[in-house]
């Protein structure tokens, strides 16, 4: 849980990118990359979260000890058309269902907060091995956990209330698509 | 210049914290814990950018050979009634002017990437020596840019475009009230 998406271990049907040729952080990186390069939005993911705890200065400032840290919030944020865009994005191997253990408590605490402060929170979940990718606002998931004590998200549940989000060249997740759909179904309430 | 706040080494008129009681990064976080606690804003400092070249995993998944990286980004970003908040901190020790080699280009165009998109940007810069801070917006700073091609931004410059912060209790650096005038100045504009 506590491994950057780059570097993960194959544990928890969670994915590395060694698996296949691109991960979800890459696609991302590259859609923030378009985004930002056709002046529509500035997003960025985060650095990883460490303590560090020895540098070695006469060694082209090497660090030469520090620890992977639980991140206090998620890994994505920036602005689009003026709005604070927040999102934490994960792939899991699972067929069914997405495993809650995935996502911190304090994170899904995190997008509530976003929310409740006039921004835009969201989770991007990719199923690789059904080549699935969905946006799930943060409406959508606190209804799941307020309704149910499940350790897991069903792909049906995703199917209904997220929204897919067909890969393609370029941008490769164009995840704004869904950001758009929900900012006006927000203006229209 | 690639050195986080907590660890800087001490040149270039940069502060560390073992110099003085508390350093700026450790006030701008007591203060965007104030922020969160009392459900002013959600804003936090984004982790030291590094690259990371060796984890142990037989040992606690200890990192044992990374580096500092340039970030691409500011340090601090989030959001405040709404709004997209972005913004860079820096102390000196200079008692006249704020050296620009502190602050890297590309995060100047990123401050001036967030204006354009609808977001506040904004520089907080302490003179540890004259024990003054000071708010200077985005505008404010490339306004200045402009028209020098100085390689310091002088004190009365920041006196007479900027905004002071006096210290207080707690919130320790409250430059959210800074973000209030400015926001009131542009919404009567």
């Amino acid at each position: 849980m506590k491994y950057p998406n780059g570097i993960l271990k194959n544990n928890n049907n969670l994915i590395t990118h060694s698996n296949r040729g691109m991960s979800l952080e890459e696609d991302l990186n590259q859609t923030n990359d378009y985004y930002l390069q056709n002046d529509i939005a500035v997003i960025y993911k985060k650095p990883t979260a460490i303590t560090i705890k020895k540098v070695d200065y006469k060694n082209n400032d090497m660090i030469t000890e520090a620890y992977f840290k639980t991140p206090s919030t998620t890994d994505y944020n920036g602005i689009y058309k003026g709005y604070y865009i927040d999102f934490e994005a994960k792939e899991t191997r699972s067929k069914t269902s997405f495993p809650l253990a995935n996502i911190h408590k304090h994170q899904i605490k995190h997008l509530i907060n976003i929310s409740e402060h006039g921004g835009i929170g969201f989770l991007i979940v990719k199923f690789s091995l059904l080549n699935k990718i969905y946006y799930l606002s943060i409406d959508a998931l606190t209804n799941y956990l307020n309704s149910s004590d499940k350790k897991s998200i069903p792909v049906a549940y995703f199917e209904k209330y997220g929204k897919e989000i067909k890969e393609t060249y370029n941008p490769r997740i164009n995840y704004l698509a869904c950001v758009e759909v929900e900012l006006n179904e927000k203006n229209n309430k």
